[in-house]
């Protein structure tokens, strides 16, 4: 038994930024797990089992790949058949588990699978917990879009989900009047969906509540990747700009505090930096 | 003139955590600039000039790699001695420029040099807004130490810098209340250092008025390096596990919220996660 479960983060759509860790950790893999365009960012390497998953089935895939881990994959092809006998975690135990990687976007820690795995080990079985979990980090969207127009996060932030999918409208609304009446520069990840299509422009309005209109607000769409997309606004154009901008699932919005500043530069994109003093009271 | 500035995160002290994009940067670099410690991470290249400074020069420090870029590093022995014609500007005008990188450890975005290299554009000579500037993202501290434990950022966060050399005392009480309240997890940048040694205390004490006692707390030193450590504990234990543990600069602490979980693994360290649904109201 035991088995080995490394959680990658590959990082923003670059390869330039991925780890050498991560790398590492990917190559010693027997078997792939993952949302099928992350792992689609993966080289093939022969030998080398892959098993793609749907965009919401995180739970589903953090326990497939522990089950994975810990058989040594003996029970996947039984488990996709729908067998339930112990016959082969038997066999599983026999083999000593296997090493298998499933691989996020960004940070595992972020927003990802990380906390989806660490909750199947809590729900799952006893042998889960005797898997040697490893946990990867990479560079996180809020880093990547920050590193693209200067430092917004150079002071106090914070990293905010605006799914409503797994909390209650009104705990986002509570976190936003808190972040912006404090201080903090705001990282909104999951902005918008289909299924999500009103959101955004919801909380910038509440945001606008508590800060100044003229607060810069960044989009970066799929950075590091060939389509990549970067703009500065204001909160007051928040809205509009996000409709022309097409910001989607891809899009990480940085939403500046009352200090955040903007710097124009001729013939160069402006920079949006938040002083690393803070003077005023907040 | 001209010129390329490239401001780049070393990440942690792990070799595994530097991005390929960091390290084409410092290759192309014809001087590097940094706080001395940072810099011994960089492998020597010949030909490659090094600026070393202190810890608490950061802008004298931004200014100084921006201006070698500028003029191509014509004029810094005359800074240096203090020299104040322009006759070498116009020299430096005609090289166009060179290529500088300044290291930092973690992201250079994150409580670090890229919101003073802004800072340094914004208020210098109008030449510097010329500079071709890339900031080079890196692994920020929080990410690592979370990944060590598992994912206790795995739901909504805040980084926050306990230090009041930048900024009053009352504005970082008001934040740790605003974050505690709302159910952030709050990673502590900057806990303690040998002139601030009551802050991380008394965030202690004022996040227990809102926390329960039973709150996880993670304390991650120097992970990464050969002399990393890591440990578990609680909000009620916190004070007293800062004192044994020797919490110091090299320190991050990631407190949870109160949904945030532990996981006791036999044979193993425990798993520190906050699940991705956030039932309750905050």
């Amino acid at each position: 038994m035991n088995g080995r479960l490394s959680v990658i983060g590959l990082g923003p759509g670059d390869a330039r930024w991925l780890t050498p860790e991560a790398e590492i950790a990917l190559a010693g893999a027997a078997a792939l797990y993952g949302y099928g365009p992350y792992l689609d960012r993966v080289p093939l390497r022969p030998g080398q089992e892959r098993y793609p998953s749907g965009n919401r089935e995180e739970a589903a895939r953090a326990a497939a790949a522990l089950h994975h881990a810990a058989d040594g994959g003996l029970t996947v092809d039984r488990v996709a058949a729908g067998a339930t006998d112990r016959t082969s975690d038997v066999a599983g135990a026999l083999s000593g588990g296997c090493h298998v990687a499933l691989v996020c976007g960004g940070d595992p820690g972020v927003f990802a699978m990380a906390a989806a795995v660490c909750a199947e080990i809590e729900r799952g079985p006893a042998v889960w917990r005797e898997i040697e979990l490893q946990i990867v980090p990479g560079i996180t969207a809020m880093l990547a879009v920050a590193a693209r127009v200067g430092a917004p996060l150079g002071h106090d932030f914070c990293a905010l989900s605006l799914s409503d999918n797994l909390k209650p409208w009104e705990v986002i609304e509570r976190r936003l009047d808190a972040a912006a009446a404090a201080g903090f520069v705001i990282a909104l990840y999951n902005p918008v969906s289909r299924a999500r299509p009103w959101q955004l422009a919801a909380a910038f309005e509440r945001l606008a509540r508590q800060l100044p209109w003229s607060c810069p607000v960044v989009f970066g769409r799929a950075v590091g990747r060939d389509d990549e997309a970067v703009q500065v606004t204001t909160l007051a154009a928040a809205q509009h700009c996000a409709a022309e901008f097409a910001a989607d699932m891809a899009t990480l919005v940085i939403v500046g505090s009352a200090e955040t500043r903007v710097v124009t530069r001729q013939g160069q994109s402006p920079l949006v930096y938040t002083p690393r003093e803070a003077l005023r009271s907040a």
